[in-house]
Order: C-alpha cells, then structure tokens, then sequence
C-alpha cells in the first residue's frame, strides 16, 4: 500500500495503439503518478502530449523501469518477448498487447468485464491483453456465456486497415485517393490492382476490395489470427473445448473491426432475452433497430468505447442459436483501452494494498 | 423441333444486369436468331449494341412476346409478376430474375451445374434464376452436397454495390471520391457519414464502411437477402429441411460478392478432399495456396465466369465441417450469366425438339 499515485511507463508510445492510449490516459487523472514514454530509439527525444503536459520519449533500456509500477507494451512480438522480462525484473506488472506470452499457461489473457479476477493470477509478473479481433466480441460473447453456456463459435470478421498499424491506415488511404480518380474501376478483373499502387501490409489491393488474409500462414490453411481468435476465445472464458471456427477478412474501413458471429449455447436462447441481457452487460452497447435504419457499422462506431452489438437474431433453425452483428474500436478496446483497463485493475491493487 | 434459331426477348435490358447480359451474349454467336431488347417507356428508343449490331430498344407492351422463344426479365419483382405471365400467354418461356416467383413451387429454381433436370419441369412456362448472393456459392456448394450431404451452412456476405443496381455503383464512386478528399477520416464516430453525402439506396454509407443490411426487414429481425440464402439454398439443393443462417452485409466493392461459408456434412471431409473435387467441379475455380499468396478477392475476380473458392480448410473442432471463402460476379454467374444459362438449356430443347 502507497500514498502516491503508481508510476506508469508505455512502452510503444508512438505508433497507432500508442497515440489512443495517450487520448484515454488524458481522461483518466487520478490513476497514475509519473507517466513515462518509451519507444525505439528511432523515435526517443519526441515530444508528445500526456493530460495536457509534453513528455519527452525515451529509448527503450532496463533503467527506464526503475520505479515503474506497470508497464504497458506495444510492440512487435519479438520486442516484448525480451523487454516485458526487464521491466518485471526491475519490478514493474508488465501488460503486454503483443501475442507473445497471451498462450503461455502462467500468463493470464484478461478482459476486466469477462474475468477480471485473473488479473491477480500472474506468476511471472506478465498479464497479456488479447488480441484485437478477439476483443470486438469477447465482451459481449462473455455476457451470453455466462448466462446461456456457451457451445459454438462461428465467426467471420471484417477487419479495418488500422489492425495493421499506422502503415495500414496510410496503405487504405493512399489506395483509396488512386481508385477514387477513375470511375470506370472494378468491373474488370485486375484494374483496381493496377490501379491500386502499393499493397503496403496487405497481400492484396484494399481499396474497393475485401481480402480474405490476416497474419501469417499456420497449419492446415489457417492464418495466424483465425487461431488467435479460437485460442484466446476459449482462454478467456476458461472454456478449453469451445467449438470455434473463423474466417479473418480484412475490408477497407480505417479503424473499427466488425464481427458477424453465430454463437451456439447450451440451452435455447431468443434474440429478446439476448438483447435484454446485452443492454444491461457492461461495456456494451445494443443498436438493434432494423426498422429504424438502426446497427451499428465500423464508421459510426469508432472512437467510442464499447463493444456494439446489433442484428441479433434467433436462428431459424436452432433455438439454442443465435445470429450478431458486433463492431469495436479495434485501437480501443480492441488494444488501448482494455490494456488501460487492465493496468487501472493493477493500479487498484497498487493503491488500495 | 425447328430449324430457325429461337428468338429471345431481353425485358430489362438498359439495367446494370442487362447491359452484361449484352456482352455475354455478343459471345454466343449460333444460339440465338432475333434478339429484341425491350425496357420501359421511358428507355424506349435507345439503340443498343448485341452482337456488334445495333438493336433499338422497344417499350413493354404485350405484343414484344409475339414470335418470342425465350423472354428473359431483370426487372422490379412487381414489373416480373406482371409480365412474364403475359409473355408465357403469348408463347414463350419466360425466364425470370427477379424474386416474384422464387419460392412457388410450381416454378422451377434452376442453377444448370446442380440441377439442370428442374428446366423441364415448369407448368407455368417461368422458370427463375436464384437471388445473386445464394448464387456466389450455390455451386461449389452443390458439388460438395452431392458427394459429402450437407447438413448445415452459416454464411456471412461481403456484397457489391452492384447489387443494389446502378444506383448502388453510382453512390459508392459519388462517396470514395467525396471520402478520398480527406485524409483524417475514419478515425472519429460520424465524420465519414458527414463527408460521404447523399446514400443513395444504402441505409449507411459504404465508402470506407461496412453495412450489416441488404434487402428489406422481415420477421424476427432477419432481412430478405439472408432469408432468400436459406429458402433458395435449400429449394435448389433439394433439402426443405437444411439449417442456413446468413447475415448480409454491404461492402464497398463495385461488382463480385464474396462469402465465408461454414458447411457441415453430413460425413468427414477433408480440405484435401473438397479441394479436389471443388477442382474436377464445372463452374467453380479452386484458388487456394496462401502460402504463395493465392485466394480470391472480387477485385481480382470481376468480370469472370465461376465461382472461385480458397481458405478451404477443414474446422479443428468438426471434421465434417469446412470453413470457406468464395467470389462470384454478382453481375454475371449472379444474375446475367446463369439466366444466360437457363434460356439456353431452353433453347437446346426448342432445336433439338
């Protein structure tokens, strides 16, 4: 137990994620004492803004995390693999949002609304936040499973450009003035490639496209992120059997990822108990009007907090089934946010004894 | 049986799907004799190009059957079930796009690679051509019935403006070119919307957006489009009792509709297996080799022929269940190309007697 606030360090303080953390931290004044910002040394000795006041960046090095309380990792895999150990050693929490601890078994993946008790379950001082697309439903998902005992997963995502970082974001924008400037584009194979210029992160044009890609190649045709989302699914709802089955598609849209969910439970479920259970769960958000021209959809619903749900229908073929509609900020609570919360759960401990 | 070619009658043939349906004709020199083009009074008059000939386009109007084989229509579900009943009256097989007469059961539902047989069986002279969504994966998906049973399918669609007519097309270019303009949108809830203008036959706006909407509201939440993939689906597969759920979302891509599928057989299916026989099946192209890159995109795909299948791999937690990602022209194999194929299989009986 302290008297003074803890000494946060973000780690990654420059890229996409990093930029929406330092928004939500300027709303959040009397959690945390200093606030440091590391990044490569590429980018230390910028100055960004922290609640209002310029803090100058620093290169990542062990003595960064002399009196750091938490840390928070954005960054590549690699670089968290080594430097999330530092930070521990020199005696902060680390919160780590890269995937390399999130399957490791003394690691716990944590989502505050769905199992924030796990957060104290962390031997090596390592707590992971999960992955984005895991994220824009998890919370949601959570609350119908702890009521109706979740079964099956069936998930198809529509993935913004931001999920690849700033260079996403830059590569749909680029794209998308090129395609603009000719109005005959996408009615012949290819000409929206040609088109198109630079695929930056993508393998294919974004810009007037979808592509049916995201991560890298595992086994058996699976990408990376189509695992993640089993995986870490059923890590989070402490549900090692759970059936699930996702295609990861990446669509022009610049942040915000949506999520078209069948969800088989244990016992029969109508969409009015559904959407009466999801408009009292916390962090979520019902939008289910179809009448009213009313859903949520990635452009209205970035930068807001919650996860979105909409288009919630029984299906007509398994009472114990249901059909969604979800859309999260995937630098939000998809990344910034839910790390936030994590470490203010951290912080809480920190305070309070 | 006769010696002259049949004639044809195209009802609808100033529309997005009747100007492919031109082209593909232009490639099908010894079916057809006379070809008339037919539309509204108020497109009456405009000269047209089939087959390298200019050809005026004739108002609706009973005496445009007179003489006529085959009238093939794209036009409003009201204009269908007025016409196609006048055109049978005076002697000729109508062949209808439209959702007027999908589901009577005494029209047939035909898509000729899975069930060419159901042309002859049309006591109303109108035989219909399938929704273009339920087209973009009809195929592959009979190939695969036809050998493993199909139990179940849960479809999520990435749809094409297209779909939506020229309006659609006209709106998604009025809006990326408005959207193109300003390199900070995306980023904050409502600033696309603002910047997109007007959304033309949308319920959101589709540049830089997805849209969880397509068709019009019906019972228990669920729209027309996702109700049609089920009824049509099990109609033209023969299996009243097979379990579809489908959510419909809009995409801005010009033409080709995209769909991850999750199929379940009613025996073990390999992806080795379906890959294969996907290969070996008339209508469909296996793309499929991420490793090196390879899936379909309706960028890459537009302006073909089949149904073109990747991401096929077999579900980790049901091996009787496939997991796919399949485009199809929504233009051509979803609309212009199969009615194509439908009036020809018509006119196959009328030569051959």
């Amino acid at each position: 137990m302290s008297n003074r606030l803890p000494t946060l360090a973000i780690v990654g303080a420059t890229g996409a994620v990093g930029s929406v953390m330092l928004d939500i931290l300027s709303t959040r004044e009397n959690v945390w004492g200093e606030i440091r910002l590391v990044a490569s040394p590429r980018s230390a000795g910028k100055r960004l803004t922290v609640r209002g006041t310029e803090v100058e960046v620093q290169a990542l090095a062990p003595e960064v995390f002399d009196g750091v309380d938490v840390a928070m990792f954005d960054v590549p895999d690699s670089v968290s693999a080594e430097w999330a150990p530092v930070a521990v050693e020199r005696g902060a929490v680390a919160v780590d949002n890269s995937g390399a601890f999130r399957m490791e078994p003394d690691v716990p993946l944590v989502v505050p609304e769905v199992n924030r008790a796990q957060v104290r379950n962390r031997p090596r001082g390592i707590i992971s936040n999960p992955n984005c697309t895991t994220l824009s439903m998890i919370v949601a998902m959570g609350a119908l499973h702890a009521r109706f005992g979740l079964e099956q997963l069936v998930v198809s995502s529509y993935q913004a450009a931001s999920g690849s970082g700033q260079e996403g974001i830059d590569t749909l924008r680029d794209q998308t003035e090129k395609v603009a400037a000719d109005r005959t584009l996408g009615e012949r194979a290819g000409d929206v490639r040609a088109a198109a210029g630079d695929l930056g992160p993508f393998p294919a044009p974004l810009a007037l496209n979808v592509v049916p890609w995201a991560g890298s190649l595992k086994d058996d045709g699976w990408s990376s992120e189509e695992l993640k989302v089993r995986n870490e699914s059923r890590k989070i709802l402490g549900l090692p059997g759970l059936s699930v089955s996702a295609t990861c598609v990446r669509v022009p849209v610049v942040t915000t990822h949506a999520l078209a969910v069948h969800a088989t439970f244990s016992q029969e479920v109508t969409a009015d108990a559904a959407r009466q259970l999801l408009g009292a769960a916390p962090g979520v958000t019902v939008q289910d009007d179809p009448a009213a021209g009313e859903f949520p959809t990635p452009a209205d619903v970035v930068g807001t907090d919650p996860t979105w749900v909409g288009r919630i229908r029984q299906a007509l073929d398994d009472p114990r089934s249901l059909d969604l509609f979800l859309c999260g900020d995937n630098l939000r609570k998809g990344a910034a946010l839910n790390t936030a919360q994590i470490a203010e759960v951290v912080a809480e401990e920190h305070t309070t004894g």
